[in-house]
């Protein structure tokens, strides 16, 4: 294993989809394989969007850490924790509250298109504004050396970059390392209505999802708008289902598919009949593991909590640098 | 005892002078006798202006816990204590963060002010604009029912207030109480120069200052400005050391000081002396017992290290019922 640490987190406020298990998931069971992996489960993140209505953040915490566990991340392998349940994230967090300019928090091109995407909710709030420094605290407390990001959130990478910059150049050592991107290119994966799959928009398969539930989203699942008819031809590169086969199905029997669409050969259901398989297996060890687990969340809990442990050594030890370079 | 509580604290950004100890301190003597009283020193507060120099925070902190003990500040009837030992304020400070809208902060007079005041250093920070936030916390946490403040303070601790009626409101129960005021008329304290006594003047009679210096000090103090000559008539009314008079010098005997210097029948060096004595005795503990107490720091910092722990104590309760409060 790499001496080199990974941090990435996942905000607790709602529950996993096959977008998240494609995505981010896939890329972690990776990334455990060759780093010094520190998965947390962000809590403190949730309240800065959801501090209205707290009472499913117990649960969301509880779901994600058996998604976790069937997806395959490896508690031997990788520190899985729980943001609160290090304290210390809070303390760094205030800490370089006083280092960080507003302007920087401001410019932040996220905070405002968030704060327009959840109009609905008043976030014009303290601690949504200082988002970006707990979550430089949350990757630098650590000194992890990469951060699995999309384009998206580069700019809030930089920012803890920044961050690290000035508290090394104030206190005159180099406590903090310079996170990097580990740039990942998530794949595409549309919703049952062609979206985005997100849980904003009530078009998940969720990880949580039973055989047969995923079985009837599938089969509802937008297509191709303009083949109205099973005659007429269709376009897969504009079918959302297509999308999933890209990720999923082999590239042989995919194409057929494609071809089938094209000449009007297959028709919709036809070719949601050859995903579905590929689908299944990619979700069998949640159909197959994540009742039993459910059935007793403590056992996952607990194993979180052992990580949340050993994530913490590693914070206070971080943490006795931090006060000393400050003179605290 | 009163088993109300009343809550204050002094920044760790100085040396405490005559201003501090005819002013806050004399009052925190008197409510020691009344109240349940936590004083603390505000270590993290002092990063909020003094961030790019932080060397002396924690010789400030050693002095301070001199200071108190030498005013009279008893730990068996006041828990004293250190912010950054109870780190609890730091979380309580990230959850409240999160309800706390920007504006409630902007609209703070204190923060433009200050930031002009204090032009040299960049005070555009996330934690100077939070620093009410923290505050917030820090009285809080305790459930304080009183804290003793200037008026200058008040729109800090309404700030608190409005923070706690959002809490108990979003989360459905009375977890704080809302701090009032106890408003405390400040007597006027010049320093050397006439203007207000204040490090940022270097203008102080400081409490660490032996008697010599002290006499030194007042010997060169500035007088009424228009008494230029023994033999001019001066007015008590516009004479710095006259204000002092007022707080230490008995009415009789300083009512003597001020006839013989509107008549001219008495110096200032006279009127001077008149008022050392008092000084002096006001002064006397910290004569006798400063410099012992600052021979073996460790003492004084074990007192107030023992009172983090009975304060953390009380910290680690609240916080227990916030995390339920809000379901964490």
């Amino acid at each position: 294993m790499s001496t080199k640490r990974v941090l990435s987190g996942m905000q607790a406020s709602g529950r996993l989809h096959l977008g998240n298990l494609l995505g981010a998931l896939a890329n972690w069971t990776r990334l455990q394989q060759e780093y010094d992996c520190y998965y947390f489960i962000a809590d403190w993140h949730a309240l800065s969007s959801s501090y209205q209505d707290t009472h499913e953040i117990q649960t969301f915490v509880q779901e994600i850490a058996i998604d976790w566990l069937c997806a395959g991340i490896d508690p031997d392998k990788a520190t899985l924790f729980i943001q609160s349940r290090v304290p210390e994230h809070a303390e760094l967090h205030l800490l370089l509250s006083m280092i960080t300019p507003v302007p920087w928090l401001e410019r932040n091109p996220t905070y405002k298109e968030k704060q327009q995407e959840l109009a609905g909710r008043d976030l014009s709030t303290y601690g949504f504004l200082g988002y970006p420094v707990l979550q430089a605290a949350d990757i630098v407390i650590y000194k992890a050396h990469f951060v699995p990001v999309g384009i998206d959130q580069l700019p809030h990478l930089e920012l803890a970059r920044e961050i690290v910059r000035r508290f090394n150049h104030l206190y005159g050592r180099e406590v903090f390392v310079e996170p990097e991107a580990l740039l990942s290119e998530a794949p595409k994966v549309p919703g049952t209505d062609g979206r985005k799959m997100s849980k904003s928009y009530d078009n998940c398969i969720y990880l949580s999802d039973d055989r047969e539930t995923v079985r009837q989203k599938v089969r509802t699942m937008v297509t191709d708008p303009a083949r109205v008819r099973r005659e007429d031809p269709g376009d897969p590169e504009v079918c959302p289902v297509f999308d999933i086969h890209k990720i999923l199905t082999p590239e042989a029997e995919r194409e057929e598919c494609a071809e089938g669409c094209r000449t009007a050969a297959i028709g919709c259901l036809d070719c949601k009949g050859v995903l579905l398989p590929h689908l299944e297996q990619t979700m069998e060890p949640f159909f197959e593991k994540r009742s039993e687990l459910a059935s007793r969340p403590k056992d996952a809990l607990e194993v979180i909590e052992e990580g949340s442990k050993r994530a913490r050594l590693v914070a206070k030890a971080t943490m006795e640098e931090v006060r000393e370079a400050m003179g605290m």
